[in-house]
């Protein structure tokens, strides 16, 4: 099944929801002109639709071969990675000094959804390459920036990361990956990392490992943690290729979804250890990863959301297609396409509506992070840091909560052929199974919302956002929409109460505010995923008395925006139940009776 | 992971709330007294424990092999159901002059939960040999009867259900296969049928294929559908084996899940018409099909709870087992095991409180198939067929909807570990997947309930399974229990509210009723649901006073019910929100739009 980047729905929300124009104001952004955005646009629609979507399956069916630590992936993923990169896709939002193009976050994040919905597995390798690029940018000396960054920025030399170990997966205060300074400046590494995405692969000449290793006389815990790099070949300082380096891929992954991506376990160091470079300081790795932490997890919250968006065009082409049983109270006794029936649109619109409200506070999010990072004016930095830091956990784990479930309704839709793998609706369910897991399960997302993000600053972003989807709420109210005002409204008061029993209740009972987390972010996502809604009806009611307006296009925002408001919006309160009468039955069992 | 037969909560379930006594006082159930169950429970557990449970992984990894239309299952599954058939499993509710045991479907539904729990792909083969029992015992000659019953009883010749072809999935009336009478007695059956389930394999010497066809000179639509029985090797009227009849097996579908089940595209007739009898009159095989519906899907409802169960088993083990981070709130700087934290907790709750109310439930319902089909008083025959009409596609679409959320939360709890294919979680997601597509879609058993089993009978079965609903929600009050009676009361009152819209719009307005008819099931099945579980509740509080009552089992039930009250029935005020005001939106979008 083909994928139609749904460029419209994109500039859409880039500019009337998330503030292009604002952000190509700021400085250092000035070249993101209309023009250029949209040529952007056009071109990765092209590349993504054309070149790396049609892998998606092949990438799946294929997966990736290991032999004598060499892994050889699918077909076709060499050459696609090749023009991937001669396009220079890989160094969008990477800083101009370092070979990139500096276009803001917000552009970048089109393309990337574009990529993540075209075949998540592929677009793996350089979403980890752009968080090695981070990671260095901030902390590597200018010699080894000077080095690495352009040959990563161009795709030459993709990037990973190494930070889970088998004992330590959402804990890194347990990583054992030893660093032994060799005395020329350089270290010997050794230890086993699991879970290493594109670890290893035929698709570039060497990898640029980043890895979380420990000094000989570090202090326990993650304050003993530092930050490495290890080429799988050696360089000069030239950047021309020397020796292999001592880290091979020793065993591959069998797993349920992206086939497509090489999942390695990673062994450094068996003949001796593997030659690193200290990234900054000694002992900073947990600090340094987590500069990268907010990207990471922003690029997996658009991964949710963009297979959420290939699920459902699959399952709308479907739903156009198969003809089965008549349409209910219709006169005509023939079988119908299913798309008329009530249940298929219902499964159909609460897809499209999750999609429609992701986007929007995905995309919102990745502007303010540009204008967190770029605002002349520091207080208004500060302001919209602290928005990036509340919506970053739900981002991340209201899309990738929510993928599961729109991609099982893809599967449903599609009935008895939907469980046959060559459909390809099943895909799209064991792909996106991940997304709620890796970069910090949903679980750890909704404790940091919880606690650094809300209880910590007293609610203050929680109340602020919460303050600004009450005033789009009033706007809908007075510009004739009530039956979506009134379901807002009354998911804000909830979102509220929530809040308020975070705030009062974290220090004394962190467990009581654990047990309601990811409720309290399923919250969150639905209500300001509700407000980013509200904004495109006053946008689009705006923009249908415009002379050349899309009359289909605007009113299917207003029909999609109602339907979030009476079948989603309504999720709130049972949600806010749980967090506020439901953590005694949370916590009351007997570890023994599970 | 091992799997453990829940052999104390199944008791529970009989004897508390489904009313095993009861059931075993009917004429013809004399035999189900509370020593034979006892042993019955005991010697299936054991078999599911060891014999049919290890397999489950096997049959995942190995699936099936077809070579020259012969297919070859995965290791030990040949042996196993060899075994099975020996100790007489698939006859314990086929009637005693058939073979059978006899047993009332309540006792065999809870061997039937250890099945699909311990392997639920084997489980299909005799299962839906049972279903051809039903089909057969109903309507077949004596003669015909007396031929394949006993054979199909003992497991020697298992059955096969050919309903579906490529342009016929949910709407028969498209069928197309055809039967051409030869002159004596029998048919001529060509055409091909697809997801036939065991249609094919090698672990019985003869497999009895139950096919719908129309004769030549059939009305068109449903109403011309006969049925058919094709062995695959024609029998003598003393069950000798002789040729092999013009079926075969042409492909193996490539599935999502249950790998050990071979998924056949059967083909009749390649080589002139395969041999054929009709069973009972002609033109009437919808109907006799629909004689069996009601079990086949009561046991796939029974199938998404069993699966369920095996999950929540697996995961309730990693995490006692797995430990990472340190306790909220605790001193110890350690790590914990996982089940510790809160959320894990939650998710864990979630599947276990899920479980407990389906298995009630689907208890409660084949309670209610034994006393519809022997209750002495005509009276109560027709009260419980009402009842058993009304809870089918409540059990059916309840349970697999939610197994999709209890596997899915099994993963998760896994993190990454989840997402790898060794560890077992993602087969039970795979696995479950199909439940709510075969035997009638969920959107197919909604329409099911809101028009025949709500509507059509002005909600008169509803609204009295929600009156003694709400008596259990006032004894839970005087009891003491107002956390729980509280949800219950509210979850009822919007259920009641959402009968009332599905009895007066359905005729006038069908598609806005069908728009809601899913979030309708499963409000039924929440609110239904929490009546079993605050019986429960009564009958644990009760018997915590008995000197020699097991108090941790009894205080598990009464928390258990507690989370059901507080996280999972406050989801139905959504729901109900949905169903009442939402249909507009669900319908308002263009076709063209989507």
């Amino acid at each position: 099944m083909s994928y139609q980047a749904p460029v419209n729905d994109i500039r859409f929300v880039l500019n009337e929801l998330a503030g292009l124009s604002e952000v190509a104001a700021l400085p250092g952004y000035e070249d993101a002109n209309p023009e250029l955005v949209d040529a952007i646009l056009e071109e990765a629609a092209k590349l993504a639709q054309d070149v790396v979507a049609p892998l998606n399956s092949v990438g799946d069916r294929h997966g990736n071969r290991l032999d004598n630590g060499t892994v050889t992936t699918a077909p076709g993923f060499k050459e696609a990675y090749r023009q991937f990169c001669e396009n220079g896709w890989i160094g969008l939002r990477v800083p101009t000094e370092h070979g990139g193009q500096g276009m803001p976050a917000l552009v970048a994040m089109a393309t990337e959804e574009m990529w993540c919905a075209a075949n998540v597995a592929f677009s793996l390798c350089p979403l980890l390459t752009l968080g090695a690029i981070e990671a260095l940018d901030h902390h590597a000396s200018p010699e080894m920036k000077a080095l690495y960054l352009p040959r990563m920025a161009s795709g030459e030399w993709p990037g990973t990361m190494n930070l889970t170990e088998p004992q330590a997966g959402s804990d890194l205060a347990q990583v054992r990956t030893r660093a032994v300074p060799v005395g020329d400046g350089s270290y010997k590494i050794s230890g086993q990392k699991i879970f290493i995405t594109w670890g290893e692969h035929d698709m570039a000449d060497n990898i640029v490992h980043l890895v979380l290793a420990r000094l000989p006389d570090a202090p326990a815990g993650v304050k003993g943690i530092s930050l490495f790099v290890v080429p799988k070949f050696l360089v000069d300082t030239e950047g021309r290729l020397g020796q292999r380096n001592d880290v091979r891929c020793v065993s591959l992954e069998h797993k349920l979804g992206i086939h497509g991506s090489p999942t390695c376990v990673m062994s450094y160091g068996d003949e001796g250890g593997a030659i690193g470079y200290l990234v900054g300081e000694p002992n900073r790795g947990l600090a340094y990863m987590f500069t990268m932490m907010n990207h990471a997890r922003l690029g997996v919250g658009v991964e949710g959301m963009a297979i959420s968006e290939r699920a459902y065009q699959q399952a709308v082409s479907y739903a156009r297609d198969r003809v089965q049983s008549r349409e209910l109270g219709s006169d005509d006794p023939a079988p119908a396409p299913i798309i008329r029936h009530p249940d298929v649109r219902r499964m159909l619109m609460t897809m499209r509506a999750q999609i429609e409200a992701q986007r929007a506070l995905t995309y919102y999010t990745g502007a303010a992070l540009d204008r967190a990072a770029c605002h002349p004016d520091r207080a208004e930095q500060q302001r919209w840091q602290a928005v990036v830091n509340f919506l970053i956990p739900v981002v991340k784990g209201w899309n990738t909560e929510q993928v599961n479930e729109v991609t099982s309704l893809g599967v449903q839709i599609h009935g008895g052929m939907g469980f046959i793998e060559e459909t390809g609706a099943a895909q799209h369910l064991r792909d996106a199974r991940i997304t709620a897991i890796y970069e910090g399960t949903t679980g750890i997302q909704a404790m940091d919302l919880v606690g650094r993000k809300t209880a910590s600053e007293q609610g203050a972003t929680a109340y602020a956002l919460l303050g600004e989807a009450e005033a789009t709420a009033a706007k809908l109210e007075a510009a004739g929409y009530p039956e979506m005002a009134a379901p807002l409204h009354r998911a804000i008061a909830d979102a509220k109460a929530c809040v308020k029993f975070i705030v009062e209740s974290f220090n004394d009972n962190p467990k009581a505010v654990a047990a309601g987390s990811v409720p309290f972010l399923k919250i969150m996502g639905l209500v300001l995923g509700g407000w980013q809604m509200g904004r495109a009806v006053l946008v689009a009611k705006q923009k249908l008395h415009e002379v050349d307006a899309d009359q289909s296009f605007l009113q299917a925002k207003l029909i999609t925006a109602r339907f979030f408001a009476q079948h989603l919006l309504p999720q709130v309160s049972g949600l806010a139940e749980a967090v506020l009468q439901g953590s005694d039955s949370v916590l009351a069992l007997d570890e023994a009776a599970f």
